[in-house]
């Protein structure tokens, strides 16, 4: 069931060629606190700047979010006029405060969004919110996607019951720090603004940080958490653990499903790090393996090669005893102590063709350092998308 | 012509299945100075770990290189027997210490190499040395190469004629900080061994360290650079910039060669950066851009995707202002101020159909640093090669 309190629309506004729904109107029936993560690129879409811009100005309350598809509202010379537009038009609609209104775009860069088409759609979208719009507006926000993503989650607190709702768009250029992916997240519990945010950043420093497709970022990567308090609950103490556990989940589903529609991606590898000298560590240990084009093709080829695994983390920047290493691939010891272990190869391929795959990276004697990183294989169809994506 | 008194041969060994030449035997008739620079990853196969010590031990100076292919000789248990069994085997041939042998492998990781291949076959090289077999170590030493990569050059001193000339090989696996790749440098100057160390480095800082096939890195990365002085002269001042320029250039035309001939690539792309706040961090954008996927892609596509350059580099981590940057594809300005300029789409594909591009990517005010960089396309068959390595 749906977080109580939040209504949802979504409409062809004629922004992509194809005739999909482009635009989604997600709307509080009252006013929500709202917390967000962004990109960190130094080219940034102004959807982004103005959404950080109405955070502040606002104090973290959010009335609605306006998306897009097709076309990022970025690198243009009438970008920023075009982003305060939407948000003027919408806020006008909703007879909000224009600063409550949060906008995202994702598309091609560097083209020409045309505002009219967002206007004259918006109205529509309006009377036909509703509750059930949720998955409607979890399709329309894709791009190159090719299914939408949506996870859930209700906690029993001493209270009652309080609900998590997510969506996201994902496919290509996704790397940790959040590339060309979307994120829409709605709790009917209520948090302070302060409690929200650190809410949403524990959780996106678990997920969605923690993903590669292939380590490219983009300029209009957005995480918002909305928490407009409908259910009457302000979780408060372990509750607040438990919702916290809830929504690292949510996000992590939905991470995980990104990874797993990534541009031409077959399957998913979960890697995790053990014994490094640091979590952080960890995390760079992970990462350099994750981004490894050598260790995707390997995956995308069910090739149990741990030479390259071993190799990328050697290349990243992490010092550490190679004779050390363990590795374990779908639980099958593949490398003992940074050499070839005894295992059957034909047996570990067999369980490299499924669509899932793990890695454990184990350093002995090193530290307690961990991570858990989600990748996927690297395909044809990857270069495919990618060369042909414009014309 | 090659430098006077280095001689050179070639053979097959069996490491190899398909039954090309796999070892090369490469010879100086007098003790020569060398200098080299190595792999920084973790994980270091056993014949560049040897190479360091006999460099060390025998105070840079060399008689032969042991080189072979089909296996990198790294992360097995018997890593580091194999190669020094190897190199006392050579050096007992060659009647000389055992520490002026330096050794390199490259191919598959983690699979155990047969020392006495090597062995077995070093005697039949060392009678078919000569001067003219340079050609066939430079075929010798591929992996995935598709044809061999040299370079030479004569330098008019003072004194008289020396020469240079250099063989490498490399295909995937390149970046920066130089992976899997192997490149071996003869002059018959004579240089000092601290002199010639940092002629080395200043060479390979602005070749192999500027270019990106698919940003992983290797276990076994070698340059070595010889000198035996069999040209009677030793370059001193402006003999000694000449000399320098030229080794700059055999260097690079070798890394050029290994972009132009990265696995499944077809396309060479130059990137210059200019007006970056220092030459550090143009190399950080010109290395963020050579990296990308997304670039590589457009590239392969043929695609002036003016957004994925500019979006790259905002996540290079170097801070810019994107309204005062200028991108130039092909001599075409594509991209001005941080928006697309005024161009003809058509017009710019047409030329990226070429085997070789260029993008420049200036920053109007930010400073001074510069930086050039080469990567190539990314390809299916980069996919296809890559999935099916192995099996």
């Amino acid at each position: 069931m749906t977080p109580l309190g939040y209504r949802f629309a979504a409409g062809y506004a004629g922004i992509r060629k194809k005739p999909d729904d482009d635009l989604a109107l997600m709307v509080s029936d009252v006013p929500a606190t709202a917390a967000g993560v962004f990109t960190q690129n130094q080219v940034c879409a102004a959807p982004v700047r103005l959404s950080i811009e109405h955070l502040k100005k606002s104090g973290n309350v959010c009335r609605a979010i306006v998306v897009n598809a097709g076309n990022a509202n970025c690198a243009t010379p009438t970008m920023n006029k075009v982003a305060r537009a939407s948000a003027r038009g919408a806020a006008r609609l909703m007879k909000v405060s224009r600063q409550q209104i949060l906008l995202a775009s994702t598309g091609v860069i560097g083209e020409p969004l045309d505002e009219n088409l967002i206007l004259k759609a918006l109205p529509e979208l309006q009377q036909s919110l509703q509750p059930e719009g949720f998955e409607a507006c979890a399709a329309a926000i894709m791009t190159t996607d090719t299914y939408p993503k949506t996870a859930a989650a209700e906690v029993e607190t001493r209270n009652g019951t309080v609900r998590i709702a997510g969506m996201a768009k994902g496919a290509g250029m996704i790397q940790p720090n959040m590339a060309t992916m979307l994120s829409f997240i709605f709790t009917d519990a209520a948090f302070e603004a302060k409690v929200l945010s650190r809410m949403l950043r524990t959780a996106v420093e678990r997920s969605f940080n923690r993903i590669s497709v292939d380590g490219d970022t983009s300029t209009n990567d957005t995480v918002l958490l909305l928490a407009n308090g409908a259910s009457g609950i302000e979780p408060k103490g372990a509750d607040r653990t438990l919702v916290q556990d809830a929504l690292n989940r949510v996000a992590e589903e939905l991470a995980v499903g990104i990874v797993g529609d990534g541009e031409g991606s077959k399957k998913v590898l979960t890697i995790d790090i053990e014994g490094a000298p640091s979590n952080a560590a960890a995390v760079r240990l992970a990462r350099a393996i994750a981004n490894s084009p050598l260790v995707k093709t390997a995956l995308a080829g069910a090739d149990p090669n741990w030479g390259r695994i071993i190799s990328s983390a050697g290349a990243s920047g992490v010092k550490f005893d190679p004779s050390k290493v363990d590795i374990h691939l779908n639980g099958h010891l593949i490398c003992r102590r940074g050499v070839r272990a005894d295992f059957a190869e034909a047996d570990v391929q067999a369980t490299m063709e499924l669509d899932e795959s793990s890695v454990k990276f184990r350093i002995r004697g090193a530290g307690k350092g961990k991570a858990r990183f989600w990748t996927c294989d690297l395909t044809k169809e990857y270069i495919e998308i990618n060369a042909d994506y414009r014309t």
